[in-house]
């Protein structure tokens, strides 16, 4: 079992060595407010624990040159963010940069076993490399709401199989370390906070564009989970009585208008109507389309294809609006693989968010795309079990 | 000025028993965890400081009988609730009881000098009544968005002359008290927290429908302001781009479909359109129509003006729909001038939302009609300005 910090200075001390890297003792001192015989106190232990370490000393302020520490740089630290359509694991050092990183397809609804096993097979492969001897902790993503105290999917509609799984349970005693689950969108807001454009904002909203679509809550610096868990379930707010049929049996349902599904299933119409040749050429070499297809389309300036991504844009910016209103966050970054498609989808929901929040909600407020493409997540779920392995127990 | 907790136990000490009433020692003991010896010091100094005073002797539970501690009865705590076309002030002793409360019609627009006066001049009645010799602080809500940090409103659609205007500091130095000022909304959610049906609820949305539309947003027993203070702000949250043109220029926003105001403006139509016999009549004797007449009409089975409820309740639970999906509270309770309409109102709101949310988002939510009345505002207003003197400096 790895060890824990003691006490408040030395979760406080630790987790500055991992935000901001390595410090001198006399810097470190200055920001946790002890008194340089209470620091030693403290650095000593946390040593003694082999979770930090001395790396030489620091440049001259003019007295003595202070010494300076670092985490240990055997600490590794586990993500894995499972998609509806992949998984993605990474192994992270304690200042939770990615050192090895794999991703592969993978569906989520091949259910729990299947899944879960795929995942600690990508790890074991990072773990062949030799980039993780020991694992100090776990953090996983689900695309579900999740009882983020009971480490289980609750209810989640495109995971079958899944209900109550005690995903927690199951891989903290296959890798024989701390785990914790959460929903994979909670986990790119905390890949955001910790290493993408949220570093220094309290509230913010991550809003991730996929298969389907979500969005993660922050309030002070921590996630919002709600009362249940399934905070941010956006994906099916209701934009418009008459749109198409959303797998929830609801209609309009912003996801059944705009999603990495919805744009495939529209991109099919529009080949098969003949609209876009492009389209349909790809259609024919392909069997089927996807979200990267249209992205292919618009790329090479296909008409319908971006008329398809500015309408969506539209629908999102359209409940976007409405959640900025009520909520009034900092910052609304833009994720998911159907961000990929770039400045036409940001400039239509800036268009009508701009247009139509309370001017006083969006006077301050930067919409911006992520720029941490597919590793929010796993540097998420790696800063999730991070924030509890290095606090005290 | 008036004494304050000096440290973490006697702001404990003190909540507690503005919150549940006067404790015998041996209660308290047990509650904030402190030895006999060091509970008596901290008990000492709250005499001391006039906060608290002993209350005679508990029932005996076996050994010597406990003595009982209370707040003094002398503490005077004043809420002032300022709204569109009203205000009311009250006086509470420590725990935040009403011992007198006026309300008054008055327009905000006529501007700070003039309304804050008018709120002084009915505070100077309860006085003159010997309710209040010393003040030992207040709070002061308006309707639009504060800065709480700066004690000012900020750009306020409905108050023109408020913005900016230093409400606290000329409250504070005209009182001679601590004074803080908030958002209508938010003091109401405050008040619900206190006395109302949110006592034992952590998250929680409470909805305000008077002239206007806002909402309150409670995360973790605290008040989600917002980056800007604007969280909350729901009234201009579209639902139809084809709606009525509201006042901030947009169309189809929920406060232009449905408020205090929009009610009004529907049943003149309707009074003059001859839908209404009953409105008609009204309109004839009074020249003017507001949401109370349509109460009454409802009340007497006219059914235009329950369709236009029914209308009405529905735009607001498709809103609240959006809203709960993306923050799953525990329990959402509708108040306000409008929510006097209410089962016909409450059971539309209701049919959307349980059909429209995310089944996991609504499984335990209770919706429900605040029991306060006109005094959410008023309770919740001394409860902020009481969390803040109860609190260490």
């Amino acid at each position: 079992m790895t060890a824990r910090p003691e006490n408040a200075h030395q979760t406080r001390l630790l987790r500055l060595l991992r935000d901001d890297g390595a410090r001198s003792r006399a810097e470190l001192g200055e920001v946790v407010r002890l008194s340089r015989s209470k620091l030693a106190v403290e650095l000593d232990r946390l040593a003694e624990l082999r979770l930090v370490e001395p790396a030489g000393l620091a440049a001259s302020r003019g007295g003595r040159r202070s010494s300076i520490v670092r985490l240990s740089p055997r600490l590794r630290v586990v993500g894995i963010d499972i998609g509806a359509t992949s998984i993605d694991v990474a192994v992270t050092n304690g200042e939770l940069e990615i050192l090895g990183h794999v991703s592969a397809p993978c569906n989520v609804r091949e259910g729990p076993d299947v899944v879960l096993d795929r995942a600690l097979d990508l790890l074991g492969k990072l773990r062949g490399e030799g980039l993780a001897e020991e694992i100090h902790g776990a953090g996983i993503g689900v695309p579900g709401p999740v009882s983020f105290r009971d480490g289980v999917p609750v209810v989640p509609p495109i995971m079958p199989g899944w209900d109550r799984f005690p995903v927690r349970e199951a891989i903290s005693q296959r890798l024989g370390c701390p785990v914790l689950v959460d929903n994979d969108v909670n986990l790119m807001a905390l890949g955001e906070m910790h290493a993408g454009l949220a570093r220094s904002v309290d509230d913010f909203l991550m809003v991730k564009i996929g298969t389907g679509v979500g969005c993660g809550i922050v309030v002070d610096g921590r996630i919002y989970r709600g009362m249940s868990g399934s905070a941010g379930d956006i994906g099916h707010i209701g934009v418009d009585d008459d749109g198409p049929t959303c797998v929830c049996g609801n209609a309009g349902c912003l996801e059944a208008h705009f999603s990495g599904a919805a744009l495939a299933r529209d991109a099919v119409a529009a080949a098969r109507a003949g609209g876009s040749a492009f389209l349909a050429q790809r259609l024919e070499q392909a069997g089927t389309l996807t979200a990267v297809d249209v992205a292919d389309a618009v790329a090479a300036g296909d008409s319908v294809a971006v008329r398809m991504v500015r309408e969506g844009g539209r629908r999102v910016g359209q409940v976007l609006a409405g959640l900025i209103s009520f909520f009034n966050p900092g910052l609304v970054v833009i994720g998911g693989g159907v961000a990929g498609l770039g400045h036409i989808l940001l400039a239509e929901i800036r268009g009508v968010v701009y247009r139509r929040s309370a001017p006083l909600a969006t006077g301050n407020l930067p919409i911006v795309l992520s720029e941490l493409e597919n590793t929010a997540g796993v540097i998420g779920a790696t800063r999730l079990i991070s924030d509890h392995i290095f606090s005290a127990p």
